[in-house]
């Protein structure tokens, strides 16, 4: 195990009509002024946003909007959000949203405290030193931006989709009503699960050893989700296995599951150029990549992907470990396919033809390199969008 | 699931040589003038006081000290505490020790910020609504207490022992090396390792519905000990089994198993009144009476025990349920046996005889009845003293 640091300070608030305390939470943390910052009509549609609203103007809490957030948030429209907090002395921003709205929200809070370019937090040129604090009422069990300290915005000139964090962007609160995921379509649900499960095993593919309590976490994680992904897509008004998985969606990525040993990412840096280059939902460019990347990695570590494949999927092990691990890794597929998932190119609407292009935003982005269970350039990059390719 | 709130924010700085990191952290936090809390001559005789003396003196912290905290810390050393802060001005308490020494220091912490008598907190007439930071240099992974926001002070007047909490005495930070650990004897090892098993189990068995992903995540904690304790004890210096131990102790107690759950602590509540009476470790106690509280209340939540029997001790299921719990509660005591923890009255030094002293004291610390997953009254507690008893 290595030694690490981990500090997750968020407060959670979950369960039923807990955003009736979106304002008492507010003025906990010293909100004074705030910015609502939200995506497009459906908060509005749901009425969420006016609940919100209510509840600040019940506590005489001023506020701005900015609306607007598109899934892959956009550089520029953290630019106009910055300027609006300082115009309007806006001392704490509350993201009401999924992964996108919350990753823009933090973009803006640390820019807000900066002088310079927010982006070069992004070139990861400048850290992050201070940042207005972030809260988050959550419509969306995927990226589990309401608990991490990390952020991902995509610059619209060149597309480049870059990540950046710091503890300092981990939200103060962030407010978990399950019943506002009851309405969540079924494939923007399954790309949660995807996205989920990808921040699992981002951190469970791992080459350090003797970490049994995080390997245990992982496996947790990912059996919850196991279970109750189907039914969520199977009943969507289904209380507990919405509140299962959206909770789950916290515990894959507040970092609980990495602690002490080295994380891979590769994978996402491979699905990034998908979501750039074609627009598609982050989740389903992951539940095409993943499967790509472990066909193509399980060698460099088969004893972890056996241990996948017998204690994640319940597989009895043959004696041939290549055979158990490639079991594993079919498991997968066939479970992303059993919740409407797409699993090759194909289905995500990708071209093979694209590779060259994929490869030529992956080299800059990545800087030649990538991953760490097994280390990657960009001829490895390559081969893995090949196996999606043709999958 | 139940509803919830969520917040632990303490930060943990875990490794090799984070002892070194004292003094730095404590700054962050605001520590000024420290107190430093401590227990018998083993962190004397480490040489781990110095250590942290040394490395405060370095950064020019101040800083009085208070050791002999003993197991099932007392009242009369938190009232000298309590005093040595207000005569010294220290805004900040540093434990050095296991889950005794921080229960004190939390203690200490909440009863210097109260003008009146601390036991309050314990009485429950009083809430805890200020404290000094506490922070923690763990030693023993057993209590949890390096995370949590609890605390067991007995009263050395009639013995009674007692719990409290509040979120304001969770410790600010928590320095944890696992070759601190290397010299616990084989039966604090153990001892370490039933608190913790039984911090899980006592969230583990409820009887709400739902709660799929706290359950995975207690099972992990179950999985990893049951891996990792038998060789710690093994090989006291082997780190991986060391720091997984130890990582298993904080994450068993800091919350995330029992968040959306009814939790039951019915054998905690039985368990106090052994180590009060006859000064036994808490851990010992626990290995009894987790046992025999499980024989006493599994065919009330049968599915349960069931659950338990296959996912954590992986017994395959007969078709008869009461035989597949009743295999689980065995594995479970076997598990304790093969780690030298006792699992009756007798091998704990216990005597039937004085089972209605145990009740007496239960009553008024209970006020009569406890536990959730079956509610037991005094008639039930003595039936389950019985079959420890007799087992």
């Amino acid at each position: 195990m290595n030694n690490f640091r981990f500090w997750s300070p968020t407060e959670f608030v979950f369960g039923k009509n807990t955003v009736a305390h979106t304002a008492q939470l507010i003025k906990k943390y010293g909100g004074a002024k705030v910015l609502i910052h939200y995506g497009g009509q459906s908060a509005v549609k749901s009425g969420l946003l006016a609940d919100v609203e209510n509840n600040l103007q019940n506590e005489f809490i001023e506020y701005v909007k900015l609306g607007g957030v598109q899934p892959n948030p956009v550089d520029t429209l953290v630019y106009e959000g910055i300027e609006l907090c300082r115009k309007e002395n806006v001392n704490f921003i509350l993201a009401v949203g999924g992964g996108s709205v919350i990753d823009s929200a933090k973009a803006i809070a640390s820019g807000v405290s900066y002088a310079g370019d927010f982006w070069n937090f992004f070139d990861h040129t400048v850290t992050i030193n201070r940042a207005l604090p972030v809260a988050t009422v959550l419509t969306i069990p995927a990226a589990g931006s309401e608990g991490s300290d990390s952020m991902v915005i995509t610059k619209t000139k060149g597309g480049l989709k870059r990540g950046s964090g710091s503890p300092l962007i981990r939200p103060v609160f962030s407010i978990m009503d399950p019943v506002l995921t009851f309405t969540l379509p079924a494939n923007q649900t399954a790309y949660g699960i995807a996205d989920m499960m990808a921040h699992v095993m981002e951190r469970y593919f791992t080459q350090t050893k003797g970490v049994e309590v995080t390997d245990r976490l992982c496996e947790a994680v990912l059996l919850s989700v196991i279970k109750e992904g189907p039914a969520v897509i199977k009943e969507p008004e289904n209380y507990e296995a919405r509140a299962n998985i959206m909770w789950a969606g916290t515990v894959a990525h507040n970092g609980m599951c990495g602690v002490g040993r080295e994380e891979d990412w590769a994978t996402h840096g491979l699905e990034h150029e998908l979501s750039a280059l074609y627009g598609v939902a982050h989740g389903a460019g992951l539940a095409v990549m993943f499967p790509a990347w472990m066909q193509y990695v399980y060698t460099s570590g088969i004893d972890r992907f056996v241990q996948f494949a017998t204690r994640v999927w319940g597989i009895s092990p043959t004696g041939d470990k290549k055979e158990t691990a490639l079991k594993g890794i079919q498991a997968l597929k066939n479970f992303f396919s059993s919740i409407g998932l797409p699993v090759n190119f194909e289905q995500l609407g990708a071209q093979k033809a694209d590779i060259d292009k994929l490869i030529d935003t992956l080299k800059i982005n990545s800087g030649g390199s990538l991953g760490s269970f097994r280390k990657l350039d960009m001829a490895d990059a390559r081969a893995i969008y090949e196996i999606a390719a043709k999958a």
